[in-house]
């Protein structure tokens, strides 16, 4: 229910045109996720800030798209979808031949933030090794589309210090650093020591044997003596760009 | 070597008291972290927005005070010890009898943050039960510590949905939210969806059986399906408070 | 041995054509499962209110056919399949072209119960996205075989509280809710501080990195913090729907 | 708002008293979990069937006082408290001498549902051991307390299978079987074969080595290939007593 | 070194062919291994009893059939190949057309052990359901490989009671009972209470989710309540079959 | 029911003192495990063979008297308490001054079998290390009262290989060999090669790190390359001594 | 920055082309690991020793072709490729047909180090079975590449003790010893007890079950009762050989 | 069997004293573990190099004392104690007033190992917090007992990048460098970066939550990018300087 809907009903209260405990029961009745007045300023500002991304991975390629196309119609935010399969993809791209595609990051860039000059901020993505590329371009392009700006820093893997050195002064100037990295995910624990800008680590899959699959990388990540380190799942790239977005939102530009 | 060491060096050459290769191989032998002039000026923003907090719970009380002592001496920010034994608090609080003890957080604050008069930002920590309190006080007297305005709301747990929602407005306004819990971990996941603010998620050791000492909580964080909540260790209400520090240092006041 | 074959044994023994020696040992070589008066009148029951099931997974299309047609020729209450191979479902449906076959959720209907008007009860079968249909669907399919009328509740994430809330009534008036979810999971709990009904929760297997292949869930599922829900095995709607079939079999209608 | 409260609104509306526009911005401003006509005939509900336990472990006997006072003042169902220090339960029959305290389970009841004349139902509690005797009797005083008839069947583990065998009939006739089991936990397979009711399992932590706290059991019973069994978190009887009450409180005495 | 070439050696001793810091030198070198006269014995007494099994997993065709041919030519006992690819199996059948292969079971049998009228014994293989089978085969036709009778009880899951109980004068007469099973386990705790015979658990990897490929089965049954019950790893019917031999080895027929 | 009551019950009928329908009805109400006549047999076997034994961790010093005077008074084989802490075992020695307590392998033998001059046979026991004794010596006590000679081969690790190999004889002539190991669980492989007996390894709980209580001897053994090793559960020397009876219950002496 | 950069920025001081202020600004902005001077050295010995290896899994064979072309372009040392994919072995090949590849070790060596007539020393590598060959290769084949001796030992499981016995001299002797196995990982154990030269343990993924990957080894190798055992990550013969060569990098030849 | 026993032997038989047979009799019946001839040089070697120490966490103060007084007495070698008990140290030193004691290593130095004036290298053992330092010290004490020269680097933690840096050069320098870190593990793969040197990593039990009792840590250095880093148990510091004993061993000084 939208604040006019409410002012016309309680404006038929005042004409006589529906009674008081017909309003009572109207407001009894409504579902409070619909009273709209309240929800709708919240939801505008969520979809303006977070826009809904969609999660191709267990989807047809027809359910993608008619998420998309409701996206498209009714949103004017950004619209993404993410670990989209090879086939879907093309799908996609066939229908919205604009759509820019990335197969490593297995993402879909629909339609990106609307460009006002000012983007919402700077990022670093840092990652470790050239496996972890697909993850660390996921969360970089994520925030693209979203209208912030990315600084990549790659490879620089914990074993070649001097690699991560170079990069020290990104690393500090960037408004949020997401360290992206697998095997014995130490890079964030280096990276946190580094800089005081808030550190979003996201560990990834790649490794074998006693990584078991990301968790080696999840609990050193987890366990970082660097102070004020977070985490988020394995292989979540789109997550980390949705935390710096959660913050940069909150900063004025 | 200081700036101004650096430059008494090369003034030397000039002024011809040492040579060209022995200014050279000073600057050689140097170990890096020692050059200063780029080391220090690192330093002093770190020491200023992330001061090095005392981790007492494996040292011995002599150990605590002796680097507390430091801190004190050296810096000029605050100073704090997590997982402080309560015998080591009473050393703490014999030899500072103004330092302020929380016991259920197991933290002493030595020092807070010089108050000039305006927050760094206000958070909101919220937790899901009378259990999880003493986890989210450690991420509440951090902050306040730090120079934080924070906002308590406890006792939301996920299955009485309506102490979360009245606590909404809360939750949307705040720069940080940090959500504590335990057991299933749900309440992360509740806030993410009602609040476009910066979302840190402590999941705690409270719980039995299959909560296997805070796994349960930590793996269903880490799998939350609200886009871009981070996660820290658990019981690491402290990790969570540093994280805010530094979002909050990055956004001019 | 029925009753009256151990009437007949016992007139031999009357009659003098058995000796008395003769019974004690035939008693004694009797497999009590075989005693029959007692066990007959279980496994009656039994068949009525819980029919055995096809779990085709690891079985040749030869061996599902085989055993389905005994239960269709022996029994006369409902037959179905679950988790069936995609091969396996099409011999199943070139022998009995009237079965109904829903592919996401591999489940065969070969009969259902017969419906006498009067359905067992209303149960509500929630699911938290998209992707957990499939469970979803073999819990709902499978009751509704059983003879029970169910409510479908979908895509109702923790996430977007406000599609959950709108179907509170649905939740509070039903016989049982079945709640299926993934990641997190929990969604259960959610529900259980909603509704008075019982609330069977079926954590799936969807997900990625931490949530381990539903483990994620299953453990946050069992450490709900609302009273009284009970898990089943990940990804298994099958039994969710059986466990609630157990529910109303014991309520008059 | 109850439903007075806000016709006075309205009725202010109507006489001119208060305009439109703060009608609209009143109702805006309401927190929707109170508004209240609606909840609290969910509440009543609630409370009715579900009493609101208090889980005493992480609590001190304050707390545990304080939250019982209010349960006992502003309720009048009945009033538990779980996982009870022994310390704690001294205060608690210090200050209620009338309350009943069981030391194996933990558990102190300070107030029973009021007894009138016809228990909800009547359920059985059967245990696989003398150890696991403590959580079967949480289930069981929790399931007294609210109103619940309980039939106890002790001491009938798997591989003394007559013993179960000998309690056949009322694991067949109750409303709701509940079956607590440490070690490998195979017992609930064995009663969901022999009875048709609902059988909620619930996994003890007794047992050693590969048992793991009770996670051996808590997989096995998730495990079961007997149909329709729901499983609770390890040791909590308490759960499995509230699970049946919900499935009580649906039936028609 | 056999006997005779030590006879020899010390015979050269006492011709004077050699000196005594020759012998005393060969003897040094001699790993012990290789003396022969003492590791002979043991290993034709292994052989005889024990004949080595090629796991052929990952192994080339190539290299299953020359160790196969190795066997049949150097030893008289049974020779078996265990986790046959299918390949490999069809590779095996062309060189060896009198070989039997249970695709099942992926067993080649290539030489039983010679048949002297007199088995070795007799044992049970006891399998809970179908899909058990293949691993209850591997053991069975093991066993029968190496002279060994076998007694099949298939299809006697715990939930369906009655079809165990039947069985019951075999399980207690046999000489050895081995007990497949998958999903919960439970199987084993049943036998080993109705028979004093040995029991051997095989847990299978049978089931899904929370029986993650055969732990939930294989921590049951190493916390069975029946005592003596002792397991072998996952999947494992041949070293059930192994055990079995092992034990009959040591009775006299 | 004893042969002789169902003979009475039967006369009954002959004689006219009890109708047909008095003993149908009689026998259908029979729990089966009271027929008697069927179950005493096995009992009396598995009494002989089997004794049941009091697994005292979680019970009373009252509830572990009670059952051993049950046990004591009731059946005439051995009678021994596992797990016994220390201060029941002093009431035990208090009450029955003439029971053996070896306060390391926490077992009490009230009675031992009767010694009939002939042992069932002989095993050894082996152990890896001086902190596994108190394992090995559980096994081997309870062998002892069992009525079985044992041989026992103390610290003789992996490590020191020459120390394993002076015991091969013993290792070979056993009609069975318990191998109890902690830390790397390597030691019943080792064995296995070298014996022909049948092998019962017992991981024990010994090591620190990455041990896991026991977790790597378990899951070591379990993937032992020794053909026919079959395993117990962490510490249960208990169940090896029990696997080992019910082998040598069924060879003949 | 290289040495003579540096002089040639301090004779422009001298010279007066530079100010004292610029070229402590200069320095101040160098990025430290770009000083040259110091880290070079460490560099050039760094690749001296232990050369970087191209780890194949995640990477397109052009990007594998391009790090190998740099490497063999600017390094004068071995160059090999681990883990390498089929396909791109082939396309290796293609470019440089002088490369050596063995598919089962999935390694490439494009180039060897130098054969200066001394290899760095002699490492055994011993492996337990047939299943474990490709990661001994690794490590042997790295080895060789690195310009070590390696004697291979193989196919010495723990289970014929004889066959690693007689190998006894070889291990008593080698600089190092790698030692290879799967299932139990016993064997490490073994070969410490035998021989005083550091013995580096690799746990492989053979086996299956309880194994679970190379866990049960891996748990097994790290719990070693043979002092000063070192371990691997699963199946990683590359780090193994490279962990050699970091001690025969320290030993005078 | 000593040499000159043999000699005796091999004489009697010249002299006809002894019979071919009886000879060959004789050396069938060795235990090839007392051939001695062979043994007692691997022996030799073995003690001098690698003496064995005692384990004293599971056993009583008498049987340390027992074992020490059997080393002191029969070896020239190193005798320590590791992870006493404090009790037991207590005895140890009433017994032996010269031996050193560390209690935070739980370490008794009994006799060190003869000083020949030459150490038998020098390492390099870092540890990453203070929390650390009594597995360091385990590690430190060890190697300095056995001869080697060791160079304590305390407290270079990864955050703190610039004092590890700081230490460069004796990391470069080393021998060996054994790495002990808690929480996250990264430091070895940092060490090992910056060195050449054979890298030893002990993962310590320090941390908590999601550091598993040093679980992540021993993951983390597992997985390390660091080619040729080796691992060790956790808190197994003994254990490191034993293998850097193995190393030293090989090494001419």
């Amino acid at each position: 229910m939208r604040p006019d809907e409410l002012k016309d009903l309680l404006s038929g209260l005042l004409e006589g045109s529906v009674t008081l405990d017909e309003v009572v029961g109207e407001l009894r009745r409504l579902p409070f996720h619909d009273l709209g007045f309240a929800r709708v300023d919240t939801h505008r500002e969520l979809r303006q800030g977070m826009p809904e991304a969609i999660y191709a991975e267990h989807k047809t390629p027809d359910q993608v798209i008619g998420i998309a196309q409701t996206l498209l119609d009714r949103t004017s935010s950004a619209v993404i979808a993410t670990r989209v399969p090879e086939a879907t993809a093309q799908w996609l791209l066939d229908r919205w031949p604009e759509a820019r595609h990335d197969a490593d990051a297995r993402l879909v860039v629909l339609r990106s933030a609307p460009d006002d000059g000012a983007p919402l901020g700077t990022i670093a993505v840092v990652s470790g090794g050239t496996s972890d590329r697909p993850v660390a371009q996921e969360a970089a392009l994520t925030a693209e589309a979203m209208g912030i700006k990315v600084e990549r820093v790659e490879d620089v893997g914990i074993a070649g210090l001097h690699r991560v050195l170079a990069q020290e002064e990104v690393l500090r100037t960037a408004d949020v650093v997401i360290v992206v990295a697998g095997m014995e995910g130490a890079l964030p624990s280096l990276v946190g020591g580094l800089t005081p800008a808030p550190v979003i680590a996201v560990p990834t899959s790649v490794g074998y044997g006693a990584s078991f699959g990301g968790l080696a990388a999840l609990l050193a990540m987890l366990s970082s003596c660097a102070a004020g380190v977070v985490v988020t799942n394995i292989d979540n790239g789109f997550g980390a760009a949705m935390a710096a977005l959660r913050q940069l939102n909150r900063a004025p530009r």
